[in-house]
C-alpha cells in the first residue's frame, strides 16, 4: 500500500512554489481547500490596507484621489492582470462585480450586433451568468437560449449575438476549449464572452491569442483580493472604438470632472468604470494580483495540475466511493476536483470540524480546490485520510452536519 | 470690528456635538470642509478593519460568509442607515455604487409605469444621475427630459414614468422641496427617485413622510464610509411586491445557494443586490454610520445650519467678493455652501496648501462644506480667514496653484 504521507511530503519538497505560502496569513492548523470560493488573505495586505485606511484616507483625505493614485487604480490593477489572462495591459479595468461587469459586457455586444438579440449560454452555468441575461430579456433586450454544453456548436445560428460562457465550470471544474468555441461563435457572426472567475490564477488563458471578444473575472477567488473584491473586464482592442455599454455612470464619462450634463464615453476600457471605485477593495486586490504576477502564470498552472492530478489519483485509491464528476485530464479542468455523493453536505460539514475546508455545491457535490499559490499536497493527503476516516466512523452522520447555514 | 477669533471659540465651546471630533482620526493642523466629498475616517475604522482582515478574512476565510455576518451585512447597515433618512429598516440596503443603484431603480420605476418613458430631472444635476438615464435612454428604454428647478412642475405629465432628482445640488446646495415634488410628481401618475447623496447625515429627510417611492445615497460623504465606499438604496414598503429591477444577480436571487437556472426575485430590497457584497467596505461602511446613528440626526441638523450660518456670515462681512450661489436660508440648504469666482480653482489650491481643504467644482465654485460631527467654528472661521490672506497677498497668482490634477 502506498505511503500517501510520504508522496505528499516528497511531493511538498520538490515543489518550486512551497515557499510562497509564507505569502500567506494562513492557520498552518488549515488545510484550505476553497480558494476557489475566496482566496487566502496575502501576509501584505493588513498593513497595505492600514496604510490605505490611516495614510491615504485618513491624512491624505480628499487630496489622495490624485496624491495616492486612486484615480487610477481601476486601470492599473486590470494592467497588472493582463499578463495572467493573455491581454494587453490597456484592455483590461477594475471594476464594479463580475455581475455588474457581466451586464454591461451583454449590453455591449447586443449594440454590436443590431438585430441579433439571443445571448447563448449553458444551462447549469453559474446562476449570475444566466440571471444578467435574463435582466436584460426582462426589459425585453435580449432573448436567452441556453444549450448544453455538447449542442453549444449547433446552438450557434445568425441570431445569436453573443456566447455568454464560464470558461472553468464551477461545479464540475470542466473547462471549455476557449480557442474552438471563440472561432465557432465567430463563423457565425457572434461575439463571445468569457466569464474567467474560476480561471484567472489558477489555469491557463490566452485571450488574444484566441481572438476572443470580451471576458470578466473575480478578483476574490485565485487572485486573492478578499471578500468581495473588486472584479475586472476585458475588452479586445479591435473592439475598443465601437464600444458602448449601459451602464453609463460618471466615472466611465470621458471628463468626469467637467460635469457635462451629456454622456460621453471615455476611450476603451475605462468607459467600463460607472460609480466611484472601492478603494479599499481596490488596494487589497493589488496585493493579491501583485502575488500572482511575481509568481507567474506558468508555475501556477504547473503546481494546479499537480495538486489535482495528485488528488485525484488519492481520492481514487482510497475514497472510491465518491464518484469524481470533474474531467479526468488535468489539462482539461480548472483547479478543482468535484465529487458526489447523497450526503455531500454532510460530509462538507464533518471535514470542516476536523479544519479541511472544502465547500459543498447543491445538490450533492463536494468541491476541493487548489489554489496552486498556497495549497500543498499534504493539505490535499490530509482531506483524503479525513474525507475516510469521517465515512469509516460514520461521524459524517452527527445531526450538527446537516444543520444548513445562509451560505453553503 | 467682530473678533470672530472669539466668536469661533465661543460657539464651539457650546457646541454639544465637539466631543464627537475625538473620535475622527482627523489631523489638528487641517481645517477639513470637504467631508461632502469623502468624510473623514473615523477613529475606530482601522481597527474594525483589521478584525474583518485578520481574523474574519484570514482566520474565518470562507466561513464568516456565516460565522461573522458578511453575508447580511447589506442589510444590516441598510437598517441602520434607515433612521437618518426616516424610512423603516427593511426598506434600505447597502449595496454596490450610487450609480448602479440609480440604473436599478430607474429601471424599476420604467417597468412599473408601462407605457411611460421620459424620466425628468434638471440640467445641471450631477452627472451620474442624467449618465444613467441616458444609459437606459441609448437602450431604447428610458427617455430623457430636463427642466429648470422652476420649471420641474410644468414638465410634468403624464409621459412621465420617473422624477429624478438630487436632493440637495452637488454645487450649489440648494435644496429641493421633497414633499411638495413628491406630490407633484405623484399627481400625475410619475413615481420619485431622490439622490440622497449630500443629503444624508446632514440635513432633516424623512422619505415615508413625504411618501417619497425610491432613493439612493452616498455611503463615502456624510456616512464617512471611506472612499468609494458602498452606496445604499430604498424602496417605499408598498412597492416592495412589484418591485423588479434589471441588475438580477445572484446575490438578489430568493435563494442564491440554490444554483437555480431560472432567477427569481428575493423579497423586497434583497432583490436590489447584484454581485457580491464588497465585505471590506461594508465593514468601513458599518463603522461610520454607526457613529452617525450614535450622534442622532437632530443635532447633526442643527449643527449643520449653525456651521454654514456662521460661515455664511462671515464669509459675507470678510470676503465680500466671492459671491455665494447657496440659498440664503439654512433651511433651504444642504450643508455646504458654494461661492463663484473666476478663479476659484486657484483660491481652492492656495486654501489646500495652507491646509483648509475645500473643492473646486467646474468652471467656478469653491465648495466648502460642514460635516457636522467633526467640523469646528474654529475650522470655518480659519477658512475664511486664510481665503482673505490669499486674496489680499495675491497668493493664488503663483504658478503651482492652477496646475489641474486629474481629479479636481
Amino acid at each position: 500500500m502506498t505511503d500517501w504521507t510520504h508522496e505528499a511530503a516528497r511531493l511538498d519538497a520538490e515543489d518550486p512554489l512551497a515557499k510562497w505560502r509564507a505569502e500567506f496569513l494562513l492557520d498552518e492548523g488549515v488545510a484550505y481547500l476553497d480558494g476557489n470560493s475566496l482566496g487566502a488573505l496575502p501576509r501584505a495586505t493588513p498593513e497595505r490596507l492600514q496604510r490605505a485606511i490611516r495614510q491615504e484616507w485618513g491624512e491624505g483625505l480628499i487630496g489622495s484621489w490624485n496624491g495616492a493614485g486612486w484615480i487610477g487604480l481601476p486601470q492599473k490593477i486590470g494592467g497588472m492582470i493582463a499578463p495572467l489572462i493573455g491581454a494587453q495591459a490597456h484592455e483590461v479595468i477594475a471594476a464594479d462585480s463580475v455581475s455588474v461587469n457581466l451586464f454591461k459586457l451583454i449590453g455591449a455586444a447586443l449594440q454590436m450586433r443590431p438585430g441579433r438579440k439571443v445571448v447563448l449560454s449553458e444551462p447549469g452555468n453559474f446562476p449570475t451568468d444566466l440571471y444578467m441575461i435574463a435582466g436584460q430579456e426582462a426589459q425585453g433586450l435580449a432573448e436567452r437560449r441556453l444549450a448544453d454544453r455538447s449542442d453549444i456548436g449547433s446552438a450557434l445560428d445568425d441570431d445569436v449575438a453573443l456566447l455568454l460562457l464560464t470558461h472553468v465550470h464551477y461545479k464540475t471544474g470542466a473547462m471549455y476549449d476557449m480557442a474552438a468555441l471563440t472561432k465557432a461563435a465567430h463563423a457565425t457572426g457572434a461575439l463571445v464572452l468569457w466569464d474567467l472567475s474560476h480561471s484567472v490564477g489558477a489555469v491557463p488563458v490566452d485571450l488574444n491569442g484566441v481572438g476572443a471578444d470580451f471576458a470578466v473575472g473575480c478578483g476574490y477567488k485565485y487572485l486573492n483580493g478578499g471578500p468581495g473584491a473588486p472584479a475586472f473586464a476585458w475588452v479586445a482592442q479591435r473592439h475598443h472604438a465601437d464600444l458602448r455599454q449601459p451602464l453609463s455612470g460618471w466615472m466611465g464619462h470621458a471628463a468626469p470632472f467637467a460635469f457635462e450634463d451629456d454622456y460621453a464615453p471615455a476611450p476603451g476600457v475605462s468607459q467600463l468604470l460607472c460609480g466611484t471605485p472601492p478603494i479599499l477593495g481596490m488596494r487589497a486586490l493589488e496585493v493579491g494580483v501583485d502575488l500572482m504576477a511575481r509568481i507567474g502564470m506558468e508555475p501556477l498552472v504547473a503546481k494546479s495540475r499537480a495538486l489535482s492530478a495528485f488528488t485525484g489519483k488519492v481520492m481514487a485509491a482510497c475514497v472510491p466511493e465518491l464518484a469524481c464528476i470533474s474531467p479526468a485530464d488535468p489539462a482539461a479542468r480548472g483547479s478543482h476536483l468535484s465529487y458526489v455523493h447523497p450526503h455531500a453536505y454532510e460530509l462538507c460539514q464533518a471535514l470542516i470540524a476536523r479544519r479541511v475546508i472544502g465547500d459543498f455545491r447543491a445538490p450533492d457535490a463536494l468541491r476541493l480546490g487548489f489554489a496552486p499559490a498556497y495549497v500543498s499536497f499534504a493539505d490535499c493527503w490530509r482531506a483524503v485520510s479525513e474525507l475516510r476516516a469521517i465515512i469509516d466512523s460514520g461521524d459524517w452522520r452527527r445531526p450538527e452536519f446537516s444543520t444548513r447555514a445562509a451560505v453553503t
